[in-house]
């Protein structure tokens, strides 16, 4: 491989791929990236064997040469010092050159770095998905499904299928859904995709989602994706982002949705949230995150936690509408504050089911978004 | 002590004097903020007993009302808590009342905060500077005197005489000396002083010389300077800071600074120091920081850097001036870099005193700063 490149583009493509680099990678050579030159371009790769992710560089973009090509082939370079040493190269162009298989030169300006490489024919083979399912999907409408999801997966890796969001496609709609048992977060959209087309049983790593997340462009891109029983690729402009699916059956939540409220409100999501991230701070020093809501008549609710060391927040809040039974339930308050932040409706409607049943939080007039909180029991 | 205040006014307060609490106090009430208000303001203080700080909120500022008192008094409340609440708070202005010694009680919009508080007559009192030797210096010398010598200070606890930096003034000059035995750093300026006035041995821990640093407004501010022989005090607008010298001797470092050297060179200090950086990625990789610099004729130098499992930097640059005996060096690279970034002038000056003898750095044509390092002894 002998080529010249532009110094952006290379390193553009570098900060792509290099998040599927692990830090403690499962074999060595997928501490490189690997790079194969040929007349169309170059094309890296990078993978942790949970995610895969390609980023190809053409030979030319808007006309203007980007990869000028004297020699094709492959190369594998240690990813971390690859990555550094391009960020600090003196010049726009820089010269890259395999000596050997296993050995390469940089060259720009008056520096010259010679790298020991890796041998690209022991790089995993990325899996194919020829002939699986696809849709299409809007760049920012994936992205915001999954920012509406994604923080509610669990962190506990004893159950790893919970450590995934579950993507469902039935009649052209998208359903994202993430719990950790004690919180549930559901985001739908429209998709291009045939009416027949049914996908479930599909799901991702909530780590490898928020990497895909920020790869995706904020313009208009429309993404493919492909599925198979076990992979997902989704495929956008220069960029091939690939994923092994988790094992396992995600459980069934739909039965513990319900429209059924033994007290209901609507209320500025903003000063519910301003509320209770003051009383989080205070429940926060505690250690539990608990805080307390609670009706306290003449139309209004109390938001407050209480701490012996440090002392009490409390707040009286008059929402827009407050009706059904009393009610005086407690939570956990990074829960809930995780829930309204990714609410951007100005009002929000909350069903209360009971003071240890699921709390119910959905953007005022948008049917597309749920959440749910499990209560905790206390003692007072 | 009952008073309201502007939320700004506080939170700016608490910012400048919460960077004096520690995050394990050495005793529990160090780990709060005493607020003692009278009818001329509002005065916070935290310590660590090493550094205290004191911010003053006046009654007045600008002919606008800025606290409003309604009865005087001191209270003492949990740092964080009061911190991170104060900027949360939904109102302007808040008002704050003890409720009794160790009780306060902050109301802002429909928020209570009641807060638990430690007992103020148990805080420990500032020490006096009275009728202490004193001087003037512009804020922005002193911070800039303080950047281009602390990041020199040992880390090593074992010597705590070096975790500081030397102060001494004699003939109206300021001169700030920090070593850790393997460099040294030394910035001087002019000063408004008793020409008369000498200090010598007032060694001040660099931790607290960058807290001072991040006090000092980016304006012409004038800062008064007090020192005896256990406590220095800088008096700057509205802010005290008090800080406690160290205890020890610190060594005479002025033999081993020379202006006969065996090799000079001149050059871009921009050019060395990317030079360097490239060198220093691969060398850091070895966790040695090595790097090499040696003439290899026609008026060049050569820096470099090497590890067997990533590969070699090499980079050949043409100073503006060389002259003497041929030269092969290394050095610590890491070194090398934190001194070259504070010199900000165009072209560096370097003296080269033997392969084991200190390496001089100065900014070319100004005689207000140098930084010496040691080279290492290596096997090639």
């Amino acid at each position: 491989m002998k080529l010249s490149i532009r110094k952006d583009a290379l390193g553009e493509a570098i900060g792509h791929v290099i998040r599927a680099v692990s830090p403690r990678p499962v074999i060595p050579i997928l501490g490189g990236i690997r790079l194969d030159a040929d007349a169309r371009g170059l094309t890296l790769t990078a993978s942790d064997t949970d995610m895969t992710i390609q980023s190809f560089i053409p030979a030319e973009k808007d006309g203007e040469p980007v990869v000028r090509l004297e020699g094709d082939g492959s190369l594998v370079l240690g990813a971390k010092f690859f990555s550094e040493i391009v960020r600090k190269l003196p010049t726009d162009t820089v010269e890259l050159e395999a000596t050997d298989a296993r050995r390469a030169v940089i060259r720009s300006g008056n520096a010259e770095i010679e790298l020991v490489g890796m041998d690209p024919d022991e790089y995993p083979v990325m899996p194919s998905v020829a002939d699986a399912a696809h849709f299409q999907a809007g760049g920012l409408q994936l992205k915001q499904l999954i920012h509406r999801t994604v923080f509610a997966v669990s962190a506990n890796e004893s159950t790893p299928i919970l450590t995934g969001v579950l993507w469902q496609l039935s009649e052209g709609r998208l359903k994202l859904t993430a719990t950790d048992r004690h919180r549930l977060s559901k985001a739908e959209c429209a998709v291009s995709a045939d009416p027949d087309l049914k996908l479930d049983q599909l799901v991702i790593a909530g780590r490898t989602l928020n990497e895909l997340s920020r790869l995706i462009p904020d313009d208009g891109t429309v993404i493919d994706v492909q599925a198979t029983d076990s992979q997902v690729l989704f495929r956008m402009d220069g960029i091939l982002f690939h994923s092994r699916l988790l094992d396992g059956t995600y459980p069934d939540t739909s039965r513990i949705i319900t429209n059924q409220y033994k007290t209901e409100l609507v209320m500025s999501t903003r000063e519910l949230a301003d509320a209770i991230e003051r009383a989080y701070l205070l429940s926060r020093e505690e250690k539990t995150n608990i805080v307390r809501l609670s009706t306290v008549g003449g139309g209004e609710i109390e938001v407050s936690s209480s701490s012996l060391e440090i002392g009490k927040v409390t707040e009286r809040i008059r929402p827009d509408h407050l009706a059904g039974e009393d009610l005086k339930i407690a939570f956990n308050s990074r829960y809930m504050l995780d829930a309204l932040k990714v609410i951007d409706s100005e009002k929000i409607h909350i069903g209360f089911t009971g003071p240890m049943s699921p709390i119910l939080l959905r953007p005022d007039r948008d049917p597309d978004m749920l959440h749910l909180i499990l209560p905790y029991r206390t003692t007072t």
